[in-house]
């Protein structure tokens, strides 16, 4: 089906796209092996790195009449090695197409090219009082064109919605080469199909996006930040819904059970609290908006919410010093645990929020049983908990396959939530496996033909999803 | 390609629903073969009035194997002939499915059937303090599952968003018969394509929506209205942009044309205010939150922005039943125009914000060249402005194809201010015809071929969007 690379097809990418966009040393080919998915690596045949749109359109239309695999590359700072070329091939790396276009003040609208940095972005917006909410945690250094890849999240989300709900128009080169905008720079659009929304989160295997029109808020002009410490993780998890109950909308609201809270400390170096080992979880609460009384009123209902449970004294952040050190812990409490442990499976589950107390206390049961522990954080507000396996020793082939039975397990329990499979990291090619937990065939055989529609001879960013 | 409906296909289509959800006489055709779109009559050979998903997927089957046309309907109350049966085949009508089916306040979400009046399930809600934002002008007869399948908005939109941005989970009935949902009830999902949001604006032609899960949010407690008259319309457009750019957000921002409001009053009968003819349009402004401290001083910063342009005295809405009577003249400004001209041609083109006077001046200038009254009004917070061309006297035929070339001139102005052919209305079966000033043949190919996978035999409302 696929043909594997020859010299012959390596000076045709050389000619279309300059000797200096296209490597094939050990070096660079390694380097695009590898994501912060633990333990995978596959390597492509050929990196190539296109300066703009023009150029990606140029190896589309090679791999396309040769028939070869080819997997667009961002940061790779994906943790389900959805961008990476398991069949080898091209690895299609964005990193030059990496500036911002225009920024639209006036209609609040950017256009971008994928390889901007989130959080560079972010500041370059701020500056001019503009606003890009979504702040997945890698936003330090993952790319805004992955983001959309897999519909990236993270803490603001639960206020301001996910990647897809600031995407007006998609500027996407075809398998075939084909150069085209999936909608229009408008907030509104019913006309035809959402090429757009079916493009956010299809993880690269449906068209490349080459430019991006981001829709913008005005930039709020407070916050307020609280570490609420409950005695129980459970009770920190059904809290979560009764804040919601009593009318408020936090711009953050984060799950930190004590162990993970731990792993980050150990980290990062520092914390500016100590942890109480009663202490079961915490809930890290952010509040924003453009009236500081307001926010002051809503912070005092949070308290008197909390205060129904069984907690300690709220922390609330009283600079913009010690909002940064709480952030820099929930930031990276994923990186904490890769660092630190001999293994680590990181599962994105999602349900309805009120459901999470039980998911909590079943991922717990499941422990037990299969022997494992479990570090749990993440967007609550949004009913999302990332689920961390770790061990603290080396692991067996052994291990790792009775981990699988423990996903298996894990998405089983969730599905009978009413939840999902992945909220934000994507399916990619970890997780792929457990798609039948939650589909039917007929529903993969429409994501199937809708492949096939976009990319008939299925190489662009093959062997994932599912 | 398809087949004729005959005796024999009726008695099959009792005997899987029951006589009496099988309807041929010709009073029940005649009322199934329009909608609110002017001048339109397509009579279907047969209406069905399944009662569940199960009746649904009966008729799709029977539909299925014979190659009959199949057209859903909702309240019929669409502007672009949507929900019309062209080919004759079956009216496949919902109305018996309208059912709330389970309203969860813990998680803000409410699962119905398709048939719910919008506004009676607001209604509903609001009882227990839950928030379901979209607001289409016609959602006192509207069904929610039409405004699915257009993806429908409302003046509250500005703030909070389309119908797609509540949708969370859709049950669906196939081409073939086959139930599924296309998600989870969760607020994030990153797990394969989006077909969710892919069915919402599909207008029918990709499956039938059988239940609905939609997201809900908590009721803002307070809401101020003002009404603000500009001696010009076009600045009036222009202070949209600006009241953005002071970083307020309103929860409604509707412009309407001073002749546009001119009509309204008259149909009416009554409003709280008397038009000055210096006047070119006005602005409907509400603001709302659960601090009204907070919301008045947004509307002090609303004042200083309006201000700076030619502007009369704001008037603040003093009660709910002055809100009522300034909604009552918005709402009903397309239905004024129907029911008190001789022609109406409305049209839903959308625009970046701030391209708003651009639109406005320049459907003026078309009209002056190609002699057309155009009366404007529309949500200019989202940049969606309709057009309604009319006429006072009787029209020709000639004059209707003179307004077609008048529709494609509006078109193309609006593609090149970069903005869409619908914003909310759909293409259905009016508005196919200017496709092609929006998308190229391949873009079309990708929107057929996605059709293709839904519905290999091409049953489900054909002949619409391309």
């Amino acid at each position: 089906m696929y043909h594997k690379i020859t010299p012959l097809f390596v000076n045709k990418l050389k000619k279309a796209l300059g000797e200096d966009a296209v490597f094939t040393e050990t070096e660079t080919i390694n380097a695009h092996a590898q994501d912060h998915t633990e333990k995978l690596f596959f390597p492509p045949e050929v990196v190539v790195k296109p300066k703009n749109t023009e150029g990606v359109s140029k190896v589309m239309k090679l791999c396309y009449k040769h028939r070869i695999p080819i997997t667009v590359q961002g940061a790779r700072s994906g943790l389900t090695g959805g961008a990476l070329p398991v069949l080898g091939g091209v690895a299609l790396s964005m990193e030059r197409l990496d500036k911002i276009l225009h920024i639209d003040a006036q209609n609040f609208q950017v256009t971008v090219e994928p390889a901007i940095i989130t959080e560079h972005l972010q500041n370059v917006l701020k500056e001019q009082s503009l606003f890009y909410p979504p702040d997945p945690a890698g936003r330090g250094l993952s790319y805004i064109g992955g983001n959309i890849g897999t519909n990236a999240g993270g803490p603001r989300c639960v206020k301001y919605g996910v990647t897809r709900d600031y995407v007006l128009n998609l500027e996407i080169v075809l398998a075939n080469g084909d150069i085209m905008w999936t909608g229009a720079n408008t907030i509104k659009n019913s006309t035809g199909y959402n090429l757009t929304q079916l493009i956010v989160g299809s993880e690269g295997t449906l068209a490349v996006v080459t430019k991006i029109v981001l829709k913008l808020l005005p930039y709020p002009a407070f916050n307020l930040l609280m570490l609420a410490p409950f005695y129980s993780a459970e009770e920190a998890c059904a809290a979560v819904a009764a804040i919601f109950q009593a009318g408020i909308t936090p711009s953050t609201l984060e799950f930190m059970e004590r162990d993970a809270l731990d792993y980050a400390i150990r980290y990062v170096g520092s914390a500016p609290f100590t942890i109480n080992p009663e202490h079961g979880g915490q809930l890290l609460i952010e509040l924003d908006g453009n009236d500081m009384d307001a926010l002051h009123k809503d912070c005092e209902k949070i308290a008197e919410v909390i205060s129904r449970y069984r907690t300690d004294d709220i922390l609330f952040a009283d600079s913009d010093a010690q909002k940064n050190e709480l952030w820099k812990l929930r930031r990276n409490m994923g990186n904490a645990m890769r660092q630190l442990s001999y293994a680590w499976v990181s599962e994105d589950t999602v349900v309805p929020r009120a459901k999470l107390p039980e998911l909590l206390r079943g991922v717990k049961g499941i422990g037990e049983k299969m022997n494992f522990k479990s570090l749990c954080f993440g967007h609550v507000g949004d009913g999302n908990l990332h689920i961390n396996i770790i061990s603290d020793v080396p692991v067996t082939v052994e291990w790792r396959k009775e981990m699988d039975k423990a996903k298996r397990a894990i998405f089983e329990l969730t599905k009978s939530l009413g939840g999902m499979l992945s909220a934000e990291h994507g399916v990619g090619y970890t997780q792929k496996g457990f798609m039948d937990v939650f589909f039917a065939e007929n529903h993969i055989q429409i994501l199937r033909g809708i492949k096939k529609v976009f990319d008939s001879r299925g190489i662009l960013n093959p062997n994932k999803i599912f």
